[in-house]
């Protein structure tokens, strides 16, 4: 493997024959009919984990709950020898340890962060990868020094073009052997919130969350943000590693050149009410007026309008909106809902201010990304007449 | 929703009706014969995760690596109203706030706590639960004080025979409305190790974890420290509650009155080597030596003996054992392997002081319980001819 703060560039790693031999079975991406899910995409879902949607009541989500996304495997990295470089097409090369990095200014910013693969789970037929449902998102406080500081003490050349964030997570996807890798453009990178952070909600990173550095790009899609940095690499040209030419790009056919994956279509959440069944995760809920509440976000704009349906997304309802925690960061809504008993299903959908609106109909594409159907819960209101016995009753004491 | 502080006995609870209509749909148990995972066990994937086996270095294992499983919605408590109620069979009730709890003698631990539905989705046919694979696991630094003061304090009355633990989370499981709630004998919650904790990792338990209270029995399976607690009742009889009398048991057959699930078979589970597929997790490793680390436990016993084949569990090598962090957790092990080029599935295996041994082949039973079948990691070493062009070549830079 290689040490930390070794650059990219450096071809330390040996060459794994057995990559090639693998190709046969490398089946991400691969269209699967069924809604059944496979136990490739079962290994993903036991070790990367969605918000629990109740955890949507906090304004900034404790550390745990927040949703993860690892492609390789979670590096543990020592701050006595880790490196931070900064290189490529600049006028001087940088070499920053853990200590000169936090001397730098510091900021602090709420950022809602979301997987771009959040839903793709709902897809039919479903591309194999990352099996999420609706809650691949988080909202943390992170503190960190603008990446812009850094760029400009470098220096950059003219002719520069995009930056490149390598990370210290190294595996074989696609049949490439690669080390997580993402650029962005030299503007979108230059921006004054784009962040190098070293701690989330006050503290350390924990080691799943980039420790001991990562890159913060609020407004964007999760794997922008790129973890465990080692490297930042300015070119002259753009940059066509794997994650960034070939995955997450909106495509609807093999082949299409497609749509680079970018900023977080427009989003809401509720906290499903009452309570729920252990394993249909139906919620419970008593006849009558119930407050719903929960979150909205865009990437593309401020959050202008939330609503919520209980009849499966026919009739809406508008809902209040609340505060965010930062001008990145979700909007608390909350919206009255009268339950009649029987069943509903209810729906919520966010509009931003570029004019998006989630849609109710499931989308599609090759990759399932940026798929933003709204969200929906089956709901059973009781009625006092025919019930079960409550638990209550039966308890000891 | 009980309001916090309420013992379960007093019936603040509405009969929600609904449940009744929902019984048809809860197919918690119902047995799959498909290697494939359902949509409802993907709901309960996505929120409750295992610890990447990476983590498997880490002596504790940070917040957000150890495991979760939470039946119901994760209670959000206000301290300010939180009270734990100690009664039933007793000379004096108490009830205990969050500044007097924490004011009690402590005393810090380190505990491996393990789901008992581990390895769950490696059955054929599948128990419908939590899908488990193999690494529902976790090591944390639980400060507390001691249950039997408490116990002591309140008095137990003769004729005592069980101590009912209540939370806080509510939902409908098998059918039925009710709260968390699991029973100890007197004589496993009088035992010194059994713990009343409001940290973990020396910090306060974020909501996931209990928040502000949670039970730890060292050496059981996870599902009798109970989390969000509110009351401790102690009874003249056994508890006859959900999850403590139906769910929870080892039974081969419908109707067997079965074996209550206790203490924590051994298991080993080693970091996997090298590098791994994103999809697949298939792991590559040069040729050559490699030492293979991991951990082992037993609620039954200490570990005596750890051994590692590397051809599916027919020849085994015995690994060094290493140090515990406590009486009450796993404990490390190398072992070296020469990996030849090829394709190798590596097992390791657990023995401990009770003369279990993890078993080589699958067992069965109907809930998926005590599944403690060896570990299974598909290694490919690479060979140095007909390889794949390395990432390295064609990063930027």
């Amino acid at each position: 493997m290689a040490a930390p703060g070794t650059p990219a560039r450096r071809s330390d790693r040996v060459t794994l024959g057995c990559v090639a031999k693998l190709a046969p079975r490398v089946i991400a991406g691969t269209l699967i009919d069924s809604a059944d899910i496979t136990p490739e995409e079962l290994q993903l879902a036991v070790r990367n984990h969605s918000m629990p949607l109740e955890a949507m009541q906090y304004d900034i989500t404790p550390v745990g709950l927040h949703y993860l996304l690892i492609h390789f495997d979670i590096p543990s990295v020592d701050v006595a020898t880790w490196e931070l470089t900064v290189g490529g097409h600049v006028e001087r090369s940088l070499k920053i340890d853990y200590d000169e990095i936090r001397s730098r200014p510091a900021t602090t910013t709420a950022v809602t962060l979301e997987c771009a693969g959040n839903g793709r789970a709902r897809l039919s037929p479903r591309p194999l990868s990352q099996p999420w449902l609706s809650e691949a998102v988080g909202t943390a406080e992170w503190t960190g020094t603008p990446l812009r500081g850094l760029l400009e003490e470098a220096g950059l050349h003219d002719g520069a073009v995009e930056v490149v964030f390598t990370g210290l997570d190294r595996g074989v996807q696609g049949g490439i052997d690669q080390q997580y890798e993402r650029s962005l453009g030299v503007e979108a990178a230059m921006r004054d919130e784009v962040l190098l952070a070293w701690a989330i909600n006050g503290e350390p990173l924990p080691p799943q969350h980039g420790y001991p550095l990562r890159l913060i790009v609020p407004g964007w899609y999760g794997m922008t943000s790129v973890k465990w940095l080692r490297a930042i690499t300015v070119v002259d040209h753009r940059f066509d590693g794997y994650q960034q030419a070939t995955a997450y790009h909106f495509r609807t056919a093999l082949g299409d050149a497609g749509e680079a994956v970018t900023r977080m279509r427009p989003r809401a959440l509720m906290v499903p009410p009452g309570i729920p069944d252990f394993m249909t995760r139906i919620r419970f809920v008593e006849p009558g007026v119930h407050v719903i509440r929960g979150r909205a976000w865009s990437g593309q704009g401020a959050i202008t309008k939330v609503e919520l349906s209980d009849d499966g997304g026919r009739r809406w309802s508008e809902a209040a909106l609340g505060e965010s925690p930062s001008a990145y960061a979700w909007r608390g809504w909350t919206c009255k809902w009268a339950a009649e008993p029987g069943e509903h299903e209810l729906c919520v959908r966010a509009s931003d201010s570029a004019g998006n609106v989630q849609p109710v109909d499931q989308g599609w594409n090759l990759e399932g990304v940026e798929n933003n159907a709204v969200q929906r819960v089956t709901v059973m209101a009781g009625s006092a007449e025919g019930g079960a016995q409550p638990a209550a009753d039966r308890t000891a004491g």
